[in-house]
């Protein structure tokens, strides 16, 4: 049997990198991961990312062919194929990481941060396959974004477009991590829930089971489990976010038209709590002409390696376009 | 000397449809223009415009050869050639405007909103010459725009995408033409401002020459005579412009990260009225990443029919593609 084509992704996370062989298909053929030891410099990091690769790729190399690498990274740059001053690694100002996949592999080698990858994932293997015009959420630590518009991800003049998190829901509002109130992210990330429970404990007189918990120890899983059970704070505390998510979705839908809005990973996973709120908002606040037109989808990628899919997608995208 | 290739730009207004023909340099070498008479049927207009272009077309037939027609109109589809039940106009819900116009011509017709042509009139003999990544606004009796995205502009899933007008500002804040509340467009647009002035004169006790103006009355072009004579009121109502229109303009590069924003047309001929404030709250609502790097520019297209170059344009551009 002919070898087959694979890439490698790789996606660079403040505490594990994981990376995986992914044929154009979508099927991961093995992955691995290694700390990423945040604070060693980057050298450091792909020099022992190579030898694990190598590793990995041994036992394959009869069988296949790596073709190209993609990379996640926080504040990675696709024009430039850098990563700039990532919060969580202790890199600097900027780091060359394509240059540094290069040192070791020579095949293209393409960089975008991780919201991104995980639109390109949707796309080739996922909830958006065959759709030209979507939106990804990645709901997580923080809130990221992938837009693609008439089948391309827009990367915008810098390369760092798709900062759907960072739009603003009240200039007054909450501190955003960026410096800045009022995001969407301070709001809808992981936090953002918490501590939407916080400010409708002190607003509310009403029992619930999140007052026995520490607001240290506060996850969204947890107001997820407390309002399966019926706890009216924490399905408030879902309500609010859908809300917000709602709302400050109908805006993207303005600016793109998509024929849907994917929402990936972390609160997405609480599944109809989060879902029947967002749709509901987001219909509320749709322009006529766009209402009842857009989907609102959960991840179609495989539990566990999104990311390591994502940044595959991301150079078997490259790989097509140069065909 | 051999003929030289000429496109047809329409721009069916609500009171004038204006047409003309233009050169791929974007020089009109001819224009006119005929009352739209909104109360016809589409076929009406569409069979007196074809009477009139050829009486234009006459003359120059030696000279230059029609390749092309390119129209834009109000709730114009890109992707239908429709026009769905534009306002001012009494057509119906869906009028094929492609079709119509192949009836007399056998050449390639474009059809799309007048924003979206204003944005590839820039991008083609504009102020967007050689950019890729970039938004107009078109500040008129209406808030619209055209987003480019990668060299493309965004038509969406539907192609109704760029509806920057109608992102919202306020849920609750003031009643918007579109029947929602709070858009943009209910403060950046010609009746907005007036409004706005309105709001001003209630909240304050300064004396301002516009207390001597029967609200119907008032128009932008007053407003800004007013601030140009130093009138309070008049200048702080370009203030309040400015700060939403710059904090809805930091939203939109968030989503696509654009090198300019082009503001165009009605508010916008207020100058450094209007463009000092929106650019001092954009770049304090901008994301850091995006701080001190959008334009903000005044249209490049001349004066007086920059409607018809935008739809002459949009039609350029898709000969182009077709190459």
């Amino acid at each position: 049997m002919a070898a087959q084509d694979v890439t490698l992704g790789v996606d660079i996370g403040g505490t594990n990198t994981v990376f995986g062989f992914v044929l154009e298909t979508g099927t991961c053929v093995a992955e691995s991961s290694i700390p990423t030891q945040s604070g060693d410099p980057a050298e450091r990091l792909i020099s022992r990312l190579h030898e694990r690769i190598d590793e990995l790729y041994r036992p394959l190399a009869g069988r296949y062919i790596m073709k190209g690498i993609g990379v996640g990274a926080p504040n990675a740059n696709y024009y430039r194929g850098t990563v700039e001053s990532p919060p969580n690694l202790k890199w600097g100002p900027v780091t060359n990481l394509a240059a540094l996949f290069k040192k070791y592999y020579d095949v293209p080698v393409a960089v975008t941060n991780d919201a991104n990858a995980a639109a390109l994932g949707e796309m080739l293997y996922g909830a958006a396959k065959g759709m030209k015009d979507f939106i990804v959420i990645t709901l997580g630590t923080g809130v990221g974004s992938g837009i693609v518009a008439g089948g391309d991800l827009i990367y915008g003049a810098d390369g760092f477009a798709g900062e759907i998190g960072h739009t603003i829901y009240d200039p007054h509002g909450r501190e955003c991590g960026c410096g800045r109130r009022g995001c969407l992210e301070a709001y809808a990330s992981a936090s953002g829930i918490c501590k939407t429970v916080l400010e409708l404990l002190a607003d509310r007189r009403e029992e619930s089971e999140l007052r026995a918990i520490a607001p240290q120890d506060l996850t969204p899983k947890i107001i997820a489990g407390a309002a399966g059970r019926g706890d009216p704070i924490a399905q408030e505390a879902f309500e609010v976010t859908g809300r917000i998510l709602g709302l400050k979705l109908a805006d993207s839908v303005a600016h793109t038209s998509p024929e849907a809005i994917i929402l990936f990973g972390g609160i997405a996973n609480a599944g109809a709590l989060i879902f029947e709120p967002t749709k509901r908002y987001l219909e509320a606040n749709l322009l006529n002409i766009f209402k009842n037109k857009v989907k609102l989808l959960p991840s179609g990628l495989k539990e566990g390696n999104t990311a390591v899919l994502g940044a595959s997608a991301l150079i078997w995208n490259e790989l097509r376009k140069k065909k």
